[in-house]
């Protein structure tokens, strides 16, 4: 059998990753900063990183904590924020590591619709006036993972409103804002309201995911809680990785890098989109706007499950919707088309349409 | 006044640690295996350096965990194995940062006393007879943090013995082992008896703190447990780092560098024995014979918080024995070694012993 293809990772590609200006950063950080790139450092990271994100996002350098990617940044909120019963909107569907994170830690999940501009605020207004009283609202305003949608100016807005009118808190998890194909994006709710949001991003959209990079803006009260708790947990987080990424930042790399890699993702998401529109005329998706993903929803009694399988059988993996939802997403695929080149896309949709075909009979 | 001499961290000075080494250990890194160093990887770590781990320790790839340093390592485990209300045995004294994170953990802590030759086995058998039945014993066996001491050969086998009578599991903590000033060391207890031991090390002593590598040798089992809770926490581990560690190991520098960090570490601690006589001969202590530290312990009457404040004035930092105890500790110092040149030594020990006299008056 040929190599498997995947579509199930949202990671990219080697080629979308400058592995030569890496190289030159670390050479770089180990000539300007030995120390500092390779000491224990404190809990809030790499302090020459700490200010390039704080500049970038506008912010004092005292809000900004750099983690072992975001993740970690989530773990420990969730820690710190909530309890076990606490009820925590998500979206329907959403990141599975966020959901599988929020169940051990006990949390009452409640979902609310992801539209193709974001979530159902007007759902969640219902279940506000109905009496929900959530700690925390967790959302992926850009380029979703796993749908790809991204949350509208006006959506944004209520979102903002109803947090102030019933004490929730946002976590606006944002690690796609910069991989918008034509280089747009809308204003985080952060900067719009930074009293009811928390920020969680990432380095690995724009650097690569192996330096583990990211971080929270948050409140300097907030981060100050959270440092002790991160310093006895792993002393500090990667200096020489955040050592690693400063220099690349500001070498220039990481600003002349995005352009290459919007341009890539463009071209791989409009080609899979053709190839889906004739290889598999019964599903439907929404072509995407930037980031990773495509949610590829397939004709009322196919299940995603059983076309995984098949696919898998044929050399191409995906993840089921079923990953991404509470319950539901039996017909929904999570197509991530960042791992892989333009031959791979076309060779990859032909196998699942050939798995599809076989499920359909 | 001059610059702040800190005896106070448990980290190597940078003349201590081989960046150029380092540098070329990236560069081989990125050319060998680019996507493995830049991509999310494994929650179970970097897999040639695990493999180099499992070949150090003789033991399965499937029984090595790597992690964002050991304490991570430590941070999991516990999360996995204690409940709180579970009965913990620490040494006393012993790193404060466990004992920090397991108080968060609502464990029950019951010190045991710390000898010249390790944890007091009599005082445990005891306790044991009297009921005791701890879920845990944390040691750290060689040149401990922070008291210097190596536990001797009958003590590791009187440790395994309780262990296996009374069915508890010791936590081999032992990121010293191949810090002897003379190159010897004794078994480690899972090398003995891998059935009662879990054993936890890192990299922050033999290459450098930054790159944040830790390790867990343990029941291929268990580390099938921790992958999932660490893959939700924070998807994997550092793999620009470690894939650094791994070339710069395999490349012979960390055998090459581990006979100069001895070196230099005893030259140092002799010194600072030297000056300590001299300088402070109403201080009592115990010459290392390997590791980070020597632990001071003052005359009676002395305030060891107090001296701290005094030396502090006097541009000499280091961390009074109570951190690192549940009680006690007032006339004890733990002086670390590890980060200072010999003319720190010497202007070090002079300002804390014109501190002393402040406070003797």
């Amino acid at each position: 059998m040929a190599a498997a293809i995947s579509f199930a990772r949202g990671a990219p590609s080697l080629d979308l990753v400058d592995v030569e200006a890496l190289k030159a950063a670390t050479i770089a950080a180990l000539e300007q900063d030995p120390a500092g790139a390779t000491a224990y450092g404190t809990a809030a990271g790499y302090g020459p990183l700490r200010e390039w994100v704080a500049e970038q996002h506008g912010v004092a350098v005292g809000q900004v904590l750099l983690t072992n990617g975001s993740l970690q940044a989530d773990a420990l909120l969730f820690d710190n924020l909530l309890s076990p019963g606490d009820r925590v909107v998500v979206e329907h569907p959403t990141y599975d590591r966020t959901l599988l994170y929020l169940r051990r830690r006990g949390v009452e999940l409640v979902p609310v619709a992801l539209q193709q501009d974001g979530i159902d605020v007007g759902q969640l207004e219902r279940l506000l006036a109905e009496g929900l009283r959530p700690k925390l609202v967790h959302t992926i305003p850009n380029h979703h993972n796993p749908a790809g949608f991204t949350l509208s100016m006006p959506k944004r807005e209520k979102l903002l409103e109803l947090a102030a009118r019933y004490g929730f808190t946002i976590l606006e998890d944002d690690p796609y804002l910069e991989l918008s194909f034509d280089g747009t994006k809308l204003p985080t709710m952060r900067s719009l309201d930074p009293t009811v949001v928390l920020y969680v991003s990432s380095f690995s959209k724009l650097l690569c995911p192996g330096v583990r990079i990211g971080y929270l803006i948050a409140s300097e009260e907030l981060i100050g809680e959270l440092l002790p708790v991160a310093a006895n947990t792993y002393i500090s987080p990667n200096m020489y990785a955040q050592a690693t990424a400063n220099a690349f930042c500001r070498s220039g790399a990481l600003e002349r890098g995005i352009g290459r890699v919007r341009e890539a993702l463009r071209r791989r998401a409009e080609l899979l989109c053709e190839e889906l529109s004739q290889a598999l005329p019964a599903a439907r998706f929404t072509p995407p706007k930037g980031g990773y993903f495509l949610w590829l929803e397939l004709p009322d009694g196919v299940d995603s499950g059983r076309l995984v399988e098949l696919a898998k059988e044929r050399g191409v993996v995906c993840v089921p919707g079923t990953d991404f939802m509470l319950e539901g997403g039996e017909r929904a695929l999570r197509i991530a088309y960042s791992g892989v080149g333009e031959g791979e896309i076309k060779a990859g949709v032909a196998r699942l349409a050939e798995a599809y075909r076989a499920l359909a009979g």
